[in-house]
């Protein structure tokens, strides 16, 4: 089901505190819905430990796999915050002085405040170019198809919407979904199957799902073809509407 | 900072709808939390699409790589549910009817439920082991070192429950905590890294949060020495006071 009018991605997150357990990621979630939202295919996450080896392979293996590689984490200022001088690493490049951005931090911080910490967050991969944002001072950056951004969700956040737009769009991926309370996903298989079969070009998912409010399945198709979906979800639709269970367009709490 | 007395675990995420940004995973932070309570160290995280020859490649990369693999997703009856066929593929062994499973589904379905989608979920690959709960009849298993759960977060939990007392126990990996409000991490980093020179065998993490009641830095220290776990949270305490701000024992927000 590959769709060569999709770019590909993958997501490296650089980070102790996710394996540790110590924090709930939530950057995956959204860099992932945003990506799908301009027509690109996520196609791989790793979490790898603050590690110069492991990041350094990490990044050579998911930049040469896919057509981009958005990574998180790792650019503070502190002795965790390594990312940058190993994505220099990683592509063999200097790790130097970025002098727009060490002239935009000593500014901005006062030249009393911009000590070494601080200056290595001004120290980026030759070749790299900053992505800028209204929060921080330090930037981002992007260095070939590699997107450096930082692990703060918001901050995030903000890096990932200053680079959109030079990211391109693919064929916009739709979904659509329907679910039904009280559907058993083994009941259904069969028939769900079926339907995978003749509408291939489709990427059709099937997910259990418990609330208080009522437990079943949602069948949830994907795609860049509006008439297959539209199609695909009808005859989903009928499959739980043959289990003797009304079907309700949708995602299940959604409106 | 390699604990010989931590056993090393990775965790694989079968699952489009990771991929996608439709679900927001939650399983990682859960068996991380669960693993460092028993000093297993979790080392890597990945998560790929339903597609064979991805879950292949990546269940052999890291069953090889580390002590244990912990697999999420891709277990029910449905035709985007591959995981168990694809480990089958990963070991070189066949996929086959598992003879108390199979009896047990039948008898606690009825023969009349008990349909192809369903039996495939029987179907194990030789020489795997059940991981039974009381949550569901289809049971997750372990195959050598690769322990396969389901992905719907309260079955995989009391899968990974079922299965910890196999597991063993590594030495204890404590955590410490201290954190300021108003500390800025540039302001610190340099104390900071000279804190975890001096103490090379712990793992010390620089954390800025941003509250409503408050943004700064949390410090946190990880290792399995509990003296030496004091003693550097005493220096970082001594590190944030001489900012002017008083230190707080813990994580923010936490008691």
């Amino acid at each position: 089901m590959s769709e060569p009018a999709n770019p590909t991605a993958a997501i490296l997150i650089i980070g102790n505190e996710i394996l540790s357990g110590r924090t709930q990621d939530i950057n995956v979630k959204f860099i992932a819905g945003r990506l799908a939202a301009i027509g690109h295919r996520l196609e791989e996450v790793r979490v790898v430990p603050d590690v110069p080896e492991r990041i350094i392979r990490a990044v050579n293996e998911l930049r040469a796999a896919y057509d981009n590689l958005f990574t998180t984490g790792g650019i503070g200022p502190t002795h965790d915050d390594i990312t940058s001088e190993c994505i220099a690493a990683a592509f063999g490049v200097p790790w130097e002085k970025h002098q727009p951005t060490w002239e935009a931090m000593e500014t901005h911080l006062g030249p009393e405040n911009f000590n070494a910490a601080r200056q290595r967050m001004a120290t980026l991969p030759r070749g790299a170019v900053p992505i800028p944002t209204s929060m921080t001072i330090a930037p981002g950056f992007s260095i070939g198809n590699v997107h450096v951004m930082a692990g703060v969700p918001r901050i995030m956040q903000s890096m990932f919407t200053a680079l959109e737009p030079a990211l391109g769009r693919g064929a916009p991926i739709s979904m659509r979904a329907v679910h039904g309370i009280g559907v058993k996903e083994g009941s259904i298989a069969a028939g769900l199957g079926e339907i995978q079969a003749r509408f291939a070009m489709l990427d059709l998912g099937s997910y259990p799902f418990y609330r208080d409010s009522g437990s079943g399945v949602a069948i949830v198709a994907k795609g860049t073809d509006d008439a297959a979906l539209d199609a695909a979800i009808a005859e989903a639709e009928s499959l739980i509407a043959g289990q003797g269970i009304v079907p309700i367009r949708g995602e299940p709490g959604a409106a």
